[in-house]
């Protein structure tokens, strides 16, 4: 693209020599998803050291007419973080942004840039002795302005909230390069719209967060863990029901599998063991944790698992009694993509319903794909939050013969989102729209909200040259 | 105003007679505030039945050009839902759709229409053995549209945030007069910007809320409540940490107040005592709360109690030993209203700073407001949130004597506001803007945040027709 060689040599003199990348191999990495499925090119990623740059960067590419991608660590599940092909974007990577520049302890809060890797703030957090309670597979690698910009949800979601409920204010970069400060650290502020709800989720369409206070909680110190096997799919929501009177913000985890999820984890992934004697159609993590101290939280679980059995919503049920345990017990629940992939191929949903009406989901959604497809179904999810990762799976052999697959893969997701918008349920509980699910927005959004959704982001990038392609249809 | 015959004729024949209001007579106790300190006039008061009404309602309105003022229960502190002078407004009062539509046990869920009083939704949410947790002094008569569209905070938000972290749904007419269903009841749904947030704490400026899904919490059912005296608002702080510490989310409550408030609800409320033998500097009361049994909710309380005496954290304090004591001592903190109206002129600020901040704010806000000004001052606060209520207070003789006492009023506040705002904090945290800190948000506002706020209001409302002169300059 010689046409932008002025642009490129803009951006160069903004972010100096080592912050920009524009040869072919120096993109590889930042060009594609990490699961391999999108691949796109871009025009030059940029590095830019501190929010300044980013402004600049923003303004250069802006006054260009050029699209600009805001990427983080790259994991988006929904291709949200790659761009498409001869869109000749900026990719503007927040990397270098790593510094974590204040933890008020007294406050429970932090302000972080946006390139910090979730792992990292996490342990920070601990340092102060408090918690930031996201926590997900991509923890390692995936960047806080990442999860901000996608709502980012995981297993603490169920007592601490999404990604959204534990942000406190946000730096951003608007699309025409203004920076907004509001990088505020209170509980309650009534002074106008809440404005940075609307960049929280949105993808990178509205403006560049380079920036963010984090709202900390205290440090469970106790934790209680078991592994159970619940009589059905309805037992497991009379179960949940019960830990919530019973244990009330203790209960912070309610993860269910079934057989077959477990099965693959147990065959595929090494040095895993059935925490149970018995094979059973039905299985559930749960744990409580706290500022209690460890005994007397187990004594809770113990005491709750007592009155599930005597009302035969469990059948078997095991209780981590050392920390080696409970991670051992985490250490099947983390494994599932692993095995999944090592498997066969699974092609996940990321639906939500009423934590009500899991069990009707799961049930109609089985017998649907059953009837329809030569696949088996694995499923794992957030059951406390009614996020069912409902997995239609095929076998390697059985997917090779497929034709179409791409067809295929939309017809069967389009069965579970179906099944999950009749029940007031959703088909993206966590992972975003990006570009894979935009005909899902085209087809299941009211052409109200559509209409509102188009309305603000005019207002914001009245250019449409923020991730376009992206999440707004 | 005899040109708005016809649009009078049109309402009445979309609500029907009862569902009008337009004699000077009737509009009483619409155009005014509770308190009294703002007045303006109205069209008319129109009531509508259903959210096809207001739709209708709406579109009549603002094919007028006439301004539309969405109203509940009328309790606003900041002449949020006032109109004012000549200018002509309909006033949309929600009173009659006060349907709860349905309970989801399961789900936590409640799904309510926008007139629903908040008191008869905390009823309802007990009666299906759940809680909703806003809870605030106009309770019996506040309306949850006007929760919601304020963003209502009160004495349950260190444990359970604001109205906006309770709300999982709304259903909107925009001001183009289509509805806006958004009535969903998911614990994660990342498909699109999420819109309700816009609206919530909106004042009405964007859109009018006329139903809405509520989250609702597991029911406490057990409480623990010490009243005690720390040493200094710095061991105040120190207490606050060591009880997030040791109690977790079982911390449902952190109320401050000085002697000079404990002293006024003494002297000017019947019935009140003083729970403390000696006199002090400063008393908090403290709340645990949760499944848990009494018994140890309790122990875990003087536990922590304990722990303070012996860190010279307090220097006295009582514990609740019967839910009448318990409900004795909520009494007091609940009376600080009627004691301050009755004692003298409190010219309230509704600061918060960052958590940390709070005795530095203190200490600063006392000292500037001694010195400048012939006042008092009383000190009532939600200290776990930063929400501190510093009120430079007036005996009457001393307030009649001032002259000009409009333009005092907004000095003694900027005074405050200042102080707040140079340590990270805000001029509202949970009354609003409305009317009167219209002038705060020109002042402390940056011009980036400006023109944010003002691009999102063109976006929905282009003709400025929803509660102008409110919350956006």
């Amino acid at each position: 693209m010689a046409t932008n060689g002025p642009l490129l040599d803009t951006l160069r003199a903004i972010v100096g020599e080592h912050g920009i990348l524009s040869s072919a191999h120096d993109l590889e990495g930042f060009v594609e998803d990490w699961r391999g499925r999108y691949r796109g090119d871009a025009l030059c990623v940029v590095l830019p050291r501190n929010t300044g740059e980013v402004s600049a960067v923003v303004r250069a590419a802006v006054a260009a007419g050029v699209p600009v991608l805001p990427q983080g660590g790259n994991t988006s599940l929904s291709g949200g973080s790659v761009p498409f092909e001869g869109e000749g974007a900026v990719i503007l990577n927040l990397s270098r942004m790593r510094r974590i520049r204040h933890v008020d302890a007294a406050n429970h809060s932090m302000e972080v840039e946006a390139g910090c890797v979730l792992a990292d703030i996490q342990a920070a957090a601990v340092a102060a002795h408090r918690f930031f309670p996201i926590s997900l597979g991509a923890e390692g690698s995936c960047q806080i302005g990442g999860n901000i910009a996608t709502n980012a949800g995981g297993t603490g979601v169920l007592r601490y909230g999404n990604t959204r409920e534990n942000v406190l204010g946000l730096e951003v970069v608007l699309p025409d390069g203004t920076v907004w400060n509001g990088l505020r650290t209170l509980r309650k502020d009534n002074t106008g719209l809440d404005l940075k709800h609307l960049f929280i989720g949105a993808e990178g369409t509205l403006g560049i967060i380079t920036a963010a206070t984090l709202k900390l909680s205290p440090l469970p110190t106790a934790h209680a863990v078991s592994w159970l096997a619940p009589a059905s799919v309805e037992a497991a929501l009379e179960l949940l029901g019960l830990f919530q009177e019973r244990c009330g913000a203790q209960l912070s985890a309610f993860e269910l599998m079934n057989r077959k999820q477990l099965d693959i984890v147990l065959a595929h992934v090494p040095g895993q063991h059935s925490p149970l004697a018995e094979p059973h159609a039905w299985h559930l993590l749960v744990e409580l944790s706290d500022s209690d101290d460890e005994a007397r939280l187990g004594e809770a679980l113990e005491n709750t698992l007592a009155v599930a059995f005597d009302r035969g919503l469990v059948t078997d049920a095991v209780l981590a009694s050392s920390s080696a345990q409970r991670e051992a017990l985490w250490k099947i629940r983390h494994s599932v993509s692993e095995g999944n992939k090592k498997a066969g191929v699974g092609l996940t949903l990321d639906t939500a319903v009423p934590v009500s009406q899991v069990p009707e989901f799961i049930a109609r959604a089985t017998a649907a794909i059953k009837a329809a497809f030569p696949a088996d179904v694995v499923i794992v999810g957030h059951m406390g939050d009614g996020n069912i990762h409902f997995i239609p799976f095929f076998d390697f052999a059985t997917w090779e013969a497929q034709t179409n697959r791409d067809a295929l893969t939309m017809r069967v997701k389009r069965v579970g989102h179906d099944i999950a918008a009749s029940l007031g349920g959703t088909f993206s509980a966590e992972h975003g729209v990006g570009r894979t699910l935009l005909g899902e927005m085209q087809h299941y959004k009211s052409d109200v909200e559509i209409a509102m959704l188009r309305a603000v982001k005019r207002a914001f990038d009245p250019q449409g040259l923020f991730n376009p392609g992206k999440l707004i249809p």
